[in-house]
């Protein structure tokens, strides 16, 4: 029963069709295919709004193609200290920037907030002896499994864009944080002031597929050299054109972002006490202590520790294809140590 | 009918059917899955010799980072001055190396010599004012779609390794070589004194994978982090290493190689005179003048132009599912051109 | 009566003398001549063990190409938040290491301690997923003017290369500490345990030069290429490395560190209860309100504000050639608040 | 008696002087002091248009930081197959940029030419697969000691500009061409096209200082944020600003080079048929053969071999400070060999 994270779950059955489907004959490469052809278009009817959107295998790239185009060299990134592109992508942003500095901000439940940034860029000297604020990434939903409200990121985008700064959205789970709020994708993107987003549906239920999405296209063509130097234009594009234009169109980004959604809330309730933080999207943190851990983990529960062994927390996901029995059995084993 | 390139094949059945076996419930992510963790073995096997394999979703990300790992930032990379890496990879060499410089030598049929190497490496001073020799990479098919032979490999590898040179080889269309030459893999690679491959498998029919093979393993800790670093770990690994296998396993990389390099040949032999190269892989260079590919592409043939659209040059490319009937047709209007 | 920085001092007459010495006819250049050749057993002569010395010009380029050869592009450096290569260098240090991460620690007088270091290394994940521990930069005197204690350094040292970490020195006060610490130049670096220093003059008395100094001399190489590289090989060596003789060989670097130390002390006693920090160099900061940093103003003292300058405090550095009459009537001035 | 390098000679007295005169009391440091205040006035005077000028010590620097802030990462940098950015700056031009790629063009006397540079863009793919052009850089004088005309000059930018490509000349001997031509600084920079110059002082008399002047100020910003990050940005910068300033307002620019220039022409006309290209500046290049070469070295000469020493060609330079006496009797000595 495995709660590691969302991508050991595999490849839901509409992504596979679309790739079977777009397997037919020869096509042009390099993303001149009709699948290709289409992201725009299906994107922006997603959005309700014309955005540019490309196609990328992983959200590393994603992430760091984006914050490239929007940081030159000398640009300060600020992040929560948590951020996905903080910690666990081996320094993706400093290596696709050139060297731009990741600057950390800390927040609860790994949120930035309008306030810390508005302080941070207050004391931030405009001068040449220091990189200059470039970009705010904020990532739906963070890294505690909390979904940003729309009025949070307009307030940190309102602050952002004051001083110049690009607003970048990192978007691995952003379904889940949008079946979360209910609301229209452009509510937490371009209508709260989000410049690019990084659109994951790997996690989701595609196979190898995120989009890096401009509400604003004037950097586009930096970023098209700047994927295709860094070995992220696919030659065989229609095949992660395909994953996303049905992730989109099939409403199973939204479907599959419900049901995790959902067995996460199952936990939370089960947890009681020993929940971390509020369950805002598909994971769930707990305070277990070693032993419950340890017990956990010999009923048949695989998850991560959370920080150091010892810390006693834990991190549990829900995959988009995680069988329901797994989710009872877990909130039977959080109840039983409730009732104990 | 389409002889734009080889990308713009489709993924073969043995392909699709791998993915679609790996697509089974929850596995490990980033590697830590039964089919990447077989990769070694599997492809230790296929070159007779243990070797570290690393799955990655692009040629340009295969050959970029073996090249980083094998040049420091100061470091001189020779290549052919047509090769991919220097004109069709946006830079890429230079981006993931943090700088190092390419040094284009000329060369008959695409490809570089012994001879030149030496006289090149001969001619570099050794001081802190240029880049300091740190690879040489081979492209086998090369760019002209002729074959290194085993003998020239090894003697390009010899001045390199003299010099302490590393040899990278970009085997984007490895297996058309190898069907061509009807050799064991390790013939042109490791017997040969290539210290790292990049083995291409989407040319020749998968979706979307290559293998990096390092013969020697040392550089290996520095690779997976720039892996990582570069977005190029794939999370839902399974996928990519899957194809990897099936292409090796099933044997369809030869196959796949023995129908284009068969077909190249017929296209070949049609041509005659307004032959540019010998065929030896699954391209075919054609002199034509611009009336003829008039002509061609009017009758319905896509191609694309070599070198500048004056010159009257053409490549025609097969693909693994390029239809008999296209390839038919075309040496009908190729013998055409001959008899009038 | 300017004492906004010792790099408002000029260049003491030994240096002056040195350049003008050094000034005499064709001399090879690039480091070839005999000023630089002397620079490694004059440098061993003073740090009593035979050292690596390279000469440049500033303090931005000794630190950086340093850290650029102790670290690999997915490296992590460890510095105190405050230090100069975190917030003055606009990113140098991900400019010259190819995006080499910055990792901050707090620390009280701006100070890295050993225990907080254990922690963060502890800490820190072992995987391809985050930048791997590299380097740790201390800064001596620190950015708020106080001295490594010997054992603070050896205690750091020990734990960074437990986990195979490099500790680097950025000795841009280097004298004054040295002078303050009454101790051997060896005692804070080598025989604690620095395996780089940035061997600062310019701020004490020279023109414009530093010198790297390895204790480990196995890194040189790539140091030496990258140094060109980076555009910091100087043709007309002959002069960096005469003021860098003269600058150790007259006995000058402790000379004016002792005078600019006792200055310091001298404005600290005056300043009483306003000092923030224990004077240990020649940096003095106070926190004096804004109403009493426009009256120094007013009557003619310069300095910076420390911090925003709502802050009310304030940062003044004595130069090597800062007229004693100016330090005397600070402290007259600063007796006056005290007494008021 | 040494013809090795211009770079062999020392400071002249009037930048002694400026040094001198600059090295009196406190002044703010990093470019805020009245010598680096002045700079871009006096410039904009000697260029006879408004500029930005900006000092640096290294030539590397001043060309990389030029091509930096006109190439993006994915840029085509254009230069002569021997220029020194190609061949003697370690690779400085892929390291500052990010990775731009080096296009080498070939042209007899080490001259770009307008042709071959049109010929090189017209052939050059407009698409993300390679990298696209950004700037050409041409050297004045030549690494050939030749001197482009202004009409040269113009030709090239012209076909420069038509495709959106900057034009950056390397001025390392600027003033040897300007005495040469007897023209105006402007003839032979902004009135030829021309968009930033590396005007160099080092070799012509000055310690060690480079002026990087932009006609055009769009990317100053860029510049200046950049020389920071790559440390040079002097915090002394009073006396690289106060050589530079002298080396312009007493006119030693134009009296050395006038000296040099003149003792070039003479040891040419000694030269004979052994001449390889005609002397337009202060370089020589002889084909000497080894034995004239070994006599030659016997007599006391010092100078480099050019290419491999087996060529028998001879490459000599002479200094703002070479003895006339070096001259007269390399003269000499060469009028032997013709004799004889």
């Amino acid at each position: 029963m495995r709660f590691f994270s969302d991508n050991t779950g595999g490849a839901c059955p509409e992504i596979i069709d679309a790739i079977a489907t777009a397997n037919r004959g020869l096509e042009k490469a390099y993303g001149d295919d009709p699948w290709t052809r289409r992201l725009d278009e299906v994107l922006s009817g997603f959005f309700a709004r014309p955005v540019r959107a490309f196609a990328v295998a992983t959200g590393t790239a994603a992430n760091s193609l984006s914050l490239a185009t929007l940081s030159p060299p000398y640009g300060a990134i600020f992040a929560h200290e948590e951020a996905h592109i903080v910690c666990d992508e081996c320094g993706a942003p400093g290596f696709f920037s050139g060297g731009a500095q990741l600057t950390v901000l800390p927040g609860a439940h790994a949120k930035v907030t309008a306030e810390r940034l508005q302080a941070v860029l207050d004391a931030h000297p405009v001068s040449v002896h220091a990189v200059q604020p470039a970009a705010v990434s904020l990532t739906q939903a963070t890294e505690y499994g909390t979904t940003y409200r729309p009025a949070e990121i307009a307030a940190i985008s309102e602050v952002a864009h004051a001083r110049g700064v690009k607003v970048h959205m990192d978007g691995a789970r952003f379904a889940n944080s949008v079946a979360f709020l209910d609301c229209h994708p452009a509510d937490v993107t371009w209508r709260a002031g989000v410049d690019v987003l990084s659109f994951g549906a790997t996690k989701n239920g595609a196979l190898g597929a995120e989009a890096v999405v401009f509400f604003d296209p004037t950097a586009v063509k930096d970023f098209e050299l700047r994927r295709k130097r860094a070995g992220h234009l696919l030659s065989k594009s229609r095949y992660v054109s395909a994953q996303l234009l049905a992730y989109v169109e099939t409403g199973v980004w939204r479907r599959n972002a419900l049901r995790t959604n959902a067995l996460a809330q199952q936990i939370a309730r089960a947890a009681g006490t020993s929940l971390l933080y509020p369950v805002e999207a598909n994971e769930v943190f707990l305070r277990l202590g070693a032993e419950r851990k340890r017990t956990l983990r010999t009923a048949g529960f695989e998850f991560y520790d959370w920080g150091p062994a010892s810390s006693g927390e834990a991190r549990l996901v829900v995959s988009w294809d995680q069988p329901e029995s797994d989710v009872t059995a877990l909130c039977e084993a959080l109840q039983h140590f409730s009732d104990s």
